[in-house]
């Protein structure tokens, strides 16, 4: 009751080319706060207001994009449950066991049919912020290093047959629908967004030929205001923006998109609205697929619809 | 899973001492939308970004202050059930026929300890507003239209026993605890913020020797920069503020305080962070409660404890 | 001594291809007040915080781009004498009758290298809003009325010979240079950022083999969350943008460029800096123009360089 | 022509009672740049965003206050004719020799009716920040240490015969009064505002009994969202608020009034309107005196007229 389940987006497993430019970007450009090393040589990060001990791990190979996005769910019984309902559904489940991930308990995996893999975890350590707990300050100077997103928020995904892992988010996750774009035949999804929350989206997936592909990783500002810094702070690093500053006609965001040193695309983003699951989704049509995607130019740039990883 | 049972504040039932006076200030003021006037002679009103019909309910009486706060429910099962339960708990609850207010279903009042009305309901019929569905664009003129709130956000009750309050709520709705207020005994609680969804808060309580108080009734704006507005058209048409613009400690939240024409105080606010219900309770003490109220001023204005309705 | 001499921008008179669709953008989308019409046809306008009696003057014609741009003096005696030390320096002038444009004093007239016509004049009436002079509110219902700018700013012109238009500005109008683009060979201007004021720019020039060009008219608004919903209300009336919302580089000013419907292409900017006559130009090299003009894509569109009326 | 004469505010040399903690809250919380400290002990500041040397001279003393404000013009030249009209209008100056003042030349000094002392200059070093000036950043780390603001804006002083204070800035200084307070009998000014510039205050006065009072020095913020920024710093190092955030009636600027350590009030503001000349004074009547000052709450808190060093 309440908020139970799948309750967040807790970690994206990003794939960098070359981990020392990698971890220049994501700790001193982003302003993500390093918080352990692995022994496969993976680099953990936490954004300043997170609680958890990470969200973001970079694990450096020879190909951009995404190992894995996972979500923390209320308990171990929650856990199990959704495991044997994953599998129940018809969909392939593994187990990663516990510290394979740093402070983090075992995790399930599942392939979804667009080709990416989901994880789900019930445990995790504490960030160690404890200053953010009693007598808290609104913010700290970990808020003012390079770009210093809020936190991890959420995932846009690129693959085949969408409308399939809707169904699963929903019938099994407990997610719902809160926007969509269709296609011109009025029907066909182009593109979802998914929460299980009151955020406007926790996941969202576009239609695509290729399964298993990131278009981007975002990460949550607080005003349009730190918009415009992180922009100025990508042009004083010399990062390549792809879009934005620009708002988002779905979930009204106001946004940057731009891409680390390995070309994965990132967005910093701020605002959108808070929404509950009796409310009807937000439909785009076709005709206004632009100003869905970027509200002020109203028009796609080729970008979006082919540049992932 | 996901959002359940609680989804949201849905109406809080206000009395006026006048209703001309008010409805100018509700509807021109503030800024809300008259979408409705019952044979009681009570008007309604929503936000403009609200997806039901009404939010906010006037009623004409001798003393001001609130009927009733009430939170919609995700079924008519959920109702049912949480009204077996608060039987259950040893709460005493009745049933509203479904019409008494405007486009409303069935409704069940449960009496709490603090002396407040707290209903529950499923059933609201949905706001006039197809525009904001299809194709939405991100703001309309009704968001410029005196001070124009996106939403009921919360209400802030003062009355006896919070901590058994706490617990109904907890264990019945579902509810969790995301900041507390401690007394100069480091365990009493002076006021505690509890939330159903990813809010900072959707009812608040602090510990007050007379029951069925209204501390104030929250709505939301956008950000800092219409929190400005907002005490700009206050001055602009003489609403008596009682604090702000400033920040709260809890919740980070940026405010002002207000009062209607009644006496009734109300708050416009934007800002603080969205929570989960694995986190800590945020703990503010004693010594830093003023902090934890106004946290620029880091002490408490006399009206704060004092005045209420 | 303090501010004398010239004193800001006061007039642009621009041409627009139907007026009809000039006054509904003009007045409605951008949101000037209209003040009056002229026996030539010609429709006036003033942003709603200034104080003269007008500053837009559209006339209908052929084909788009500026008639003149024209600079308030502070008295009559001064608008005789820089008559005639323009006359002194060598370029041509001639005077315009008073009342000529509505509620105006006579003007001079200046035909300057670049091709473009400036003016000058002592006297207009006031704007009539007397309610912004005693006990003023901040703002007022018009500010919030379409894009609603607070004033006309400057104007960005192109032309050859800018060195020589720096000149006359300098040496006669006592203006100052406060930034400039450089080209390859570090030390032809591409471009100049002249006041007369402590706004970072009163007037610009770019080099442009064609002479008597406008590039843009420029309004100022009073925060980036405003060039936001300017940015919402292009959207909404489905206004094209060149470019932005972005930061420039020049003047650190946020802003927008977008197109009146006839193809004249206006700026509604933000911010930047307030500056002096003692202090040293801001200089840009040619291997960061792009940076100079658009700060967070740090490379110019084609369109900056190639589209003017 | 153009911008001459009195150029701007220069410098402001505060009283303070313990250096340690002064240097402690001017560079570290208020953070300003410590720029040099001199044989008499006096330790000198400027802001990060401005040109010359230095903006702000601690002395320690044994009661705060100002010693004296000084402003910059244009020219040597400027500097004797000032200085020899000043004594013709019939008050006093002296000279204070070049040197006294870190990289300052000549300065000559006045004292006006008030019992302030007034101070102009033509010469001062520049400021060591080269990267500033050839493709400078729109801003840069000292932006966002502690609350930085981006420069000295103006001082407010309290003292007698204000009229004749306001009589010799215009006719001598070429200053221009772009704000008056009158008092009950609409016509004896309470406070005026005056500029040499297009800003909306260079300096103001309010009538007092006491002479050369200093109420606040204020200092420029970029946005209303650096004005929460700086409430929640002065918040945590619990600097003593007077007022705010809100805004002010007169000039519309938003603000906070706080006390440095040795009780001088200092001020953080944003905002306000650029202003001319040739425009009217705006005008506050008694009856508007709160509104005047406190915008939002509409009425003098009792610190603002009694409370001076």
């Amino acid at each position: 009751m309440g908020m139970t389940g799948v309750l967040r987006p807790g970690h994206a497993a990003i794939r960098v080319l070359d981990m020392k430019e990698a971890t220049h970007f994501y700790g001193e450009v982003l302003g993500l706060i390093e918080v352990g090393r692995d022994s496969y040589g993976r680099v953990y990060y936490r954004a300043w207001d997170e609680r958890d001990h990470h969200s973001i791990v970079l694990r450096e190979a020879d190909s951009a994009g995404i190992d894995f996005f996972g979500f923390k769910v209320d308990s171990v019984a929650t856990l199990d449950r959704l495991e044997a309902e994953t599998q129940a559904y018809g969909l392939k489940t593994s187990r990663v066991p516990a510290g394979d991930l740093l402070q983090t308990g075992e995790r399930v995996r599942v392939e979804i049919v667009s080709g990416h893999t989901i994880e789900l975890y019930a445990e995790k350590g504490k960030a160690n912020s404890p200053q953010m707990v009693d007598n808290p300050p609104p913010w700290n100077s970990e808020s003012e290093r390079g770009i210093a997103p809020i936190r991890l928020d959420h995932a846009l995904l690129y693959g085949p047959d969408i409308e399939k892992v809707q169904d699963y988010f929903v019938k099994v996750l407990g997610f719902y629908l809160t926007e969509q774009i269709l296609m011109e035949d009025g029907k066909t999804q182009l593109a979802i967004w998914l929460a299980c929350s009151n955020k406007a989206h926790d996941i969202a997936f576009v239609r695509h030929h290729e399964p298993n592909k990131l278009h981007h990783v975002s990460f949550l500002l607080d005003t349009w205001e730190k918009v415009l810094r992180a922009a100025d702070i990508m042009s004083m690093n010399k990062i390549s923006i792809d879009m934005g500053p620009t708002r988002h006609g779905v979930t009204r965001g106001t946004t940057i998109y731009a891409f680390d040193p390995s070309g994965n695309r990132f967005e910093t983003f701020s605002g959108g609205y808070q929404t509950y699951p009796d409310w009807d989704p937000l439909t785009w049509t076709w005709d206004e697929v632009g100003a869905a995607v970027y509200y002020h130019d109203r028009a796609l740039n080729p970008a979006f619809l082919e540049v992932v990883t």
